[in-house]
């Protein structure tokens, strides 16, 4: 967590912010956030996190008491004062506290700046393995912080040395815990457009490789794919090379997933001098 | 919210309870609670709660701090100096900050007094109606602080005057929100037997009616049902004469069902004096 934060109405020490437990984020896991990243200080397709961010605030009755320009002024503040050349921002806005311990209420939003995770230059070379799991996310496409599921499941997908899972239901796949999901069979890209996150990643890709079917992709179709990767905020554009025992396409980094990889990289250089 | 809650190892004044947001329970929506009831100053059926308490938290992998005589040593003392006569006691476990923003560290216990909330003596008389939506909760039998779904879902239930949900899933009933279901056809008394959580309120209806068959239910099997209760800590013994637009049995609460709510009462009693 870096020095500053934004909290009731203010910019103060990361330290200080402080909620009520019985806010409905914390006793019922009503909240909800976004997250992006700065590269070379500018906060990368900031105008399209907002916009989520914004959104996901409408379809759970949300009351977020900042505007779009109000929020990039906090965030700019940020950047700034924590010196954050290359690091990740997280907006948080709260339930609040409710009569009925249930109903949404007047909550609160948190702006945190953090240090990066991302994974090792080894797993963009050598690609990771997924853990599949039968499970379909409520509401997947509002970014809520409703995640106990996943973190549950991560004690058993790292002792399985996976990466993150892929979730599928009724033989349909839809998404990782935090990533949307690509597969490329014999030169065509596809990704599935149901019960999913519409990431910024996502988008991003769908703009490099605008030929990209989007369609529901089977489970089976998963397993047969030449190449797969994941894409996130944190994680960009990840190899898959194994889902659970089974090895994908020749084991290795594909070379469509190679050539995105690079675009990628260019793209964000182009967002960013 | 009583005067006096439990946070940090010690009694303080509930207002001044604070945690920090980017604790996991609130960025993840991953902690357990539990919740019970005083009735005439006694905590009905605690030492149930506390066991489930415990259990929650050893399933998700969170430290709780203390024994379970401990506990029930702090919630006597908060019961004292909040004269906690007749209302709620909510348990409270965090999943912690977090260096990776996701898996589970050394979290927070809270234990709060509150007001209850009982449905009006008129649901109990005509019995409420129960909205049917298609879901399936993850890892139903721990007690999470997971309840997004339904808080988003109850503008929906609202609006269409039901009391709450009853989740089914390929064609089978699982559970309702925050309660247990049973079903009662030609004298024969009935609850599903999975993805729920084990409450302590069906417990001691099984109790009362030690002849029920615990077992899977199909949603058509809950329509023809001749009564349907719902069970819960907050609802006792609810009667449901509606799904959706269906009327169950007469439309009436039933025979079984008023027997057992006037059996339960009486094991309050018995209980609590």
């Amino acid at each position: 967590m870096k020095p500053y934060c934004f909290a009731k109405n203010g910019i103060i020490d990361s330290s200080a912010a402080h909620i009520h437990p019985m806010d409905i984020s914390l006793i019922r896991g009503y909240g909800i956030f976004d997250f992006f990243r700065t590269s070379n200080y500018v906060p990368l397709f900031l105008s399209d996190y907002l916009d989520r961010f914004i959104r996901s605030a409408a379809k759970t009755h949300l009351n977020l008491q900042f505007s779009k320009p109000e929020l990039a002024e906090i965030i700019k503040e940020l950047i700034q004062k924590n010196n954050l050349e290359n690091g990740g921002i997280r907006m948080l806005l709260t339930g609040g506290v409710s009569e009925n311990h249930f109903s949404p209420s007047d909550g609160q939003l948190f702006i945190f700046c953090e240090d990066l995770l991302f994974p090792s230059q080894e797993k963009y070379e050598k690609g990771v393995k997924l853990l599949s799991v039968e499970h379909v996310r409520a509401i997947a496409d509002i970014k809520t912080t409703n995640y106990a599921y996943p973190v549950w499941l991560s004690t058993d997908w790292k002792a399985k040395s996976a990466e993150d899972v892929i979730y599928h239901f009724n033989e349909m796949i839809s998404e990782s815990s935090r990533s949307n999901i690509f597969i490329i069979k014999e030169g065509k890209i596809s990704t599935p457009n149901q019960h999913i996150l519409h990431g910024i990643t996502r988008m991003r890709v769908l703009e490099l490789a605008p030929e990209t079917e989007i369609r529901p992709i089977s489970f089976e179709e998963l397993l047969s794919a030449d190449e797969i990767f994941i894409t996130s905020t944190t994680k960009k554009i990840l190899p898959i090379t194994l889902v659970d025992d089974h090895k994908i396409g020749t084991g290795q980094v594909g070379s469509i997933t190679k050539k995105l990889m690079a675009d990628f990289v260019e793209m964000e250089k182009m967002h960013t001098s």
